[in-house]
């Protein structure tokens, strides 16, 4: 595997994926891997699975781990998804991963409306305001800040994709949470789980895992349990080793 | 203190307020403690607090700890009102909390509309369903399900007693969260802060204490520290033994 400038290899070893990183444009984070947990993918094979918004492949290269669904990884920079398409082939996993390198708001023209079981997303998590101060590394600048897309447009498109019944997965920053609200609801999407994370037991969650259906009842949003990420010395909890190292 | 049949007198050792219990009409439970402590009373003694549904003047009492705003304790039910006005002379409260024997529906008859900082409420859980068994003990029937009042008027009542920027502290069960949404929003309501409480660490959340201000942004809820009532062993954890018998 040709590896350019910048890049290394990193192995999540709890499911032995290897995956292509630079710190330069894109490293996975905790948050692909909480979410690739949180997801629950279609279990026939014949499923369709598309994560929006994909980086580096994280999410989507976790995921296989999972299912044998077909699995699409949308990521409109072309640096960003040619790290990913090298990730799949280091992985051996061309069968079951398709890296589409383009926007999302493009995907109709690749992937038919109303035919997705699953998606997945770890979004841009910062507005795009002109006060907000943004990296001046454009990679990450497009990453971590709505530049390219907003996430009603995410929401929008996630519920396009998906069937009647179909799930979407997202992580987000509780911030966001009121808005999300509304554009899942404005969307035919009804929240059915959520998992929020809290960085350690005493302080206030900073992230959120949010499970919603399409055209699904309103009633009865379940909280699932918590997961805190650090004890009080700081280290990673149980929980979090497992999902990184494996039991 | 003059005790009817069945009654008893329990003390709440954390901040050694004695009240009056009854199995057979109405016994404070672990949601009251937990409304009490999540809520933030207003700290000027010229503010003015409302507890709806008060039932035995669980929640009234309790807060009278943290604060010397007065406190006016709305309760339909004849006879729970009355256990509530004597726990309150029983500590000597009579100063500050007022026990109104009245249905919610009917408080601006005596408090005027934009008038109160903070109102607290635990209301009754659950829809009055034809279809819900209720519970044959009418006293505890209307304590519980949506008999006198329903989720909708306990939301535009609070509303209505707040003043600009006044807060409402609620308990209530997550399967009501995707209605308390709407409603709150509905009623000029804004959540901005939600704690989770969590039977046991590894269960769904079972109860769900929000703070919503009036006319507050709708931008930023806060997931506070979640609390878990039970360890693995099925004892109190240190925070709930701390809740009910103090440090």
């Amino acid at each position: 595997m040709k590896l350019n400038v910048s890049e290394r290899i990193d192995l999540l070893y709890a499911n032995n994926i290897k995956i292509i990183q630079s710190a330069e444009v894109f490293s996975f984070s905790l948050d692909a891997v909480l979410l690739a947990d949180f997801a629950q993918p279609p279990r026939k094979s014949s499923g369709k699975i598309v994560d929006l918004c994909a980086g580096n492949g994280a999410v989507a290269l976790f995921l296989s781990d999972k299912t044998s669904a077909e699995i699409s990884a949308v990521e409109i920079q072309p640096r960003l998804a040619d790290m990913a398409r090298r990730s799949v082939e280091l992985n051996h996993l061309e069968h079951q991963i398709t890296v589409l390198p383009i926007a999302a708001q493009k995907i109709f023209k690749l992937i038919p409306k109303d035919s997705v079981d699953v998606v997945t997303c770890n979004p841009p998590y910062f507005a795009d305001l002109p006060e907000s101060k943004k990296n001046p590394n454009q990679f990450l600048a497009l990453a971590r800040h709505e530049i390219a897309i907003k996430l009603e447009e995410v929401i929008a498109i996630s519920s396009g994709l998906l069937k009647m019944k179909g799930k979407l997965f997202m992580i987000h920053r509780p911030e966001r949470f009121g808005e999300l609200l509304q554009l899942l609801s404005k969307y035919r999407l009804a929240i059915n789980q959520i998992r929020l994370i809290y960085p350690k037991a005493n302080k206030p969650a900073n992230m959120i895992l949010i499970e919603a259906i399409k055209d699904g009842s309103q009633a009865g949003i379940k909280f699932l349990p918590p997961v805190t990420v650090y004890n009080q010395a700081g280290n990673y909890t149980a929980a979090i080793k497992e999902l990184l190292y494996g039991k």
